[in-house]
């Protein structure tokens, strides 16, 4: 048991005002955007400095406290729920950008800085940030969490464009990994170690990313396909024929419906592809009229393409609001799931197929959205709020989706995490990798205070 | 004390003839291609199997005995050498490619086979495996260094292109990292942890590999530049461009004077730029015109570019062979080393400017030959056969030009890896961070049996 007071008292030394134990406070940090119950910390601490979170390490060492680090809380499998209560230590107050270098291509931020608020930051530099998985989350959250989104197929994930970190250890040190040069073979690879732990083997407290050069000419485009096969197939030939699309989005024709409800638009409520090209302005050109050609190939229809910023900001924008789209997808209060898999290319056409099978088997509301370049694809999944016989199917959809992953060669997930939703999976994907997974956290966490009831199983 | 003939025994029972003890193999396998001294292994297996591997690992764990695994042994740094004695595991019998999924953009392979090996193989698939260190090594040692080479700036290293692992740990477990899906967000990066481990955390028995498409078009083309300096800045202007280049790499006035030699070649002793495009014939085409103007700007003459295949070729075979060209700088018998940093891309005039002044400080015979577009170089070292003194002067200059990519913040090897050349600077580059590698080393190898002597100081 955690001496309240005591620990109180002791961090107020390192922070003063800047912990607090109201529960107004803890309940905000409590909550979020899955269906995952409430989980309230004993105390919220709002760190500036990596100082500080040194000392607060140390101190919760010392004293067996739980710590969790948050960002902006927009982690889909419950990341950063306190479920075993104590610390959570919110780091957007950790929001500087520490430095900008243009002519290397990279940035290095405070944890708590947006990716909105690096990419306004370098408005004027030519570059920009380019992992967004459409929250606008913190780097570090990003980090933790090794996200990705739309934009993965051409930039990567967090675990391509992140070289260097700094890290607080369970204890209170303090330590640097990887550098700012493009490639290393210098010891083993922490920085990649820490990225996707989802906050169980340090605190991160400085990021330095990799940005990339805004394109000369960028054009974007919608496609009514035939099917939802019919799209994956498409999506398939691009990827097979090393197009360097920039983004390939399938929506399925419930996605778009919700769509349509959300936004009082009318589009053909059927599956589509949204694209992104980027590159010069014959390549963009080039490349359009390239995959003009393969989504016809597939029957694809009304597709247009265009290099306006205000058609392009509008149509990512409405793929970025799904999540509040598929709200639309049942009337009345609802709670709401997003699950997500990744395999294989050659798979995804029976992976989604698989997806519709096993929705009708479970009864789920639901709509097929996703990274469909990278193999990856989320299914939006709305039950009757407080419906636990209901919430329960749902699990069950999404452990069974995720095992069809696991026998494709593929993930249990591509960008939403372990996090409390698919610890029980672990196993099952990993086997015994994952006692190889406990080994190094036994080592770099001997006392289980780091973000505990995340990645491992009870 | 290994107790020889009882460890023989136990190995025989699993290997039968294809583990010896013969002081001919013991020394062929305590070779290496630097100046490290010949370090032999008590005993050198040859497993053909996981299951073989991990019945190995057992027995040596079970009796103390240290494992060293081996590729091609063309390792830099030493990395191969069994410098306290014990087992070498000679991995090039596990030479199979287990698949190809054409598809997918992915291959398995056992660690034994070699980057031709697997190039041959698919040679009618449309698709190659992209990195190339230039040695044939085998894809298990590259995996083990994280090895790069001319390709990385457009393609990636190993820690981008290894998609999963089986590795066989200390005590003989078997586990398997990673998937074929493209993207994962499901617990620890186990795969990078291995991959640049040298050996030090488990021996990898099976690699899956992203592939590339063969580009449709390549063009080659190599520019005399009036500096070294004008050349390093036409190559940071094309980086900081975005120009997706597929190679370019630089060699000095006295590289070229080793080629000459060599090759019996005559070409203009001056510094050059070497470099590659990959794409549609017309990307090919505006990348060429568009580096062209580059190097123009940096007073670059004699630019020309060739689409012929037999050019190409001629280039990259005499880039691949400046190991055995740069022997030439020296008449009589030489000892070699080749020593490489990387630094961020605006510090590269700087490091290479550095380079030159530690070699007139020390009195070193060498060249500067790199992969620019990675900010990475190496230093080509030809000293007396056996002059220690002079040794002692290389070595000293090797690690003032690592201090100064710390300082730079860089790194001490970009793809030579530490090995026994670089673990004294080890704590220099990473601090603390150098405590948490030792963490996990104990962790998952708590008898220091794998590949001892490598990565720590002592």
């Amino acid at each position: 048991m955690i001496d309240h007071g005591g620990v109180m008292q002791e961090l107020r030394v390192i922070l003063g005002e800047r912990v607090q134990d109201s529960e107004a406070l803890r309940a905000q940090h409590g909550e979020n955007e899955s269906w995952y119950p409430q989980a309230l910390p004993d105390f919220v601490a709002f760190p500036r400095t990596t100082d500080e979170v040194s000392r607060i390490m140390h101190l919760c060492h010392r004293l067996n406290v739980p710590v969790t680090a948050q960002g902006a809380r927009s982690a889909i499998e419950g990341q950063h729920l306190a479920v075993h209560g104590g610390l959570a230590l919110d780091m957007t107050n950790m929001n500087k950008i520490v430095a900008v270098h243009e002519s290397d291509l990279d940035a290095v931020v405070q944890p708590g800085v947006t990716r909105e608020q690096l990419n306004a930051e370098l408005r004027t530099s030519g570059l920009f940030f380019p992992v967004d998985p459409g929250a606008n989350a913190t780097i570090g959250g990003m980090a933790s969490t090794r996200a990705s989104g739309t934009t993965a197929v051409r930039y990567g994930t967090m675990r391509d464009v992140v070289l260097a970190l700094e890290v607080v250890r369970a204890d209170g040190r303090v330590i640097r990994t990887g550098s700012r040069a493009r490639k290393s073979s210098n010891g083993y690879d922490l920085t990649s170690l820490f990225i996707g732990a989802e906050g169980t083997l340090g605190i991160i407290t400085e990021i330095t990313v990799q940005l990339s050069g805004i394109p000369e000419a960028q054009a974007a485009a919608i496609c009514r396909m035939p099917s939802v096969e019919d799209a994956v197939n498409a999506v398939i030939m691009t990827i097979q024929l090393g197009m360097p699309i920039a983004r390939i989005e399938l929506l399925d024709e419930k996605s778009v419906h919700a769509f349509n409800l959300y936004a009082d638009t009318n589009m053909p409520e059927a599956p589509h592809l949204m694209v992104e090209f980027h590159g010069s302005e014959r390549s963009v050109k080039d490349q359009s009229e390239a995959f003009g050609l393969v989504v016809e190939e597939f029957g694809g229809m009304d597709f247009t393409w265009s290099k306006r910023s205000e058609e392009r900001n509008r149509l990512w924008t409405m793929r970025h609001n799904s999540q509040y789209a598929e709200r639309m997808l049942r009337a009345g209060p609802i709670d709401q799931y997003s699950t997500d898999i990744c395999v294989p290319i050659s798979k995804l056409s029976d992976a989604v197929a698989a997806a519709y099978e096993l929705g009708e088997k479970y009864g789920m509301t639901m709509c097929v959205i996703g990274h469909a370049g990278d193999g990856n694809f989320h299914c939006g999944i709305v039950i009757e709020a407080g419906n636990l016989e209901e919430r329960a199917r749902a699990k069950a959809f999404s452990d069974d989706l995720a095992r069809i992953a696991i026998r494709m060669d593929g993930t249990i997930s591509g960008e939403h995490g372990v996090g409390m939703g698919k610890v029980n999976l672990m196993r099952e994907q990993h086997g015994d990798a994952l006692d190889t997974m406990q080994v190094l956290k036994s080592a770099m966490d001997p006392k289980g205070i780091l973000n505990p009831g995340k990645i491992f199983p009870a």
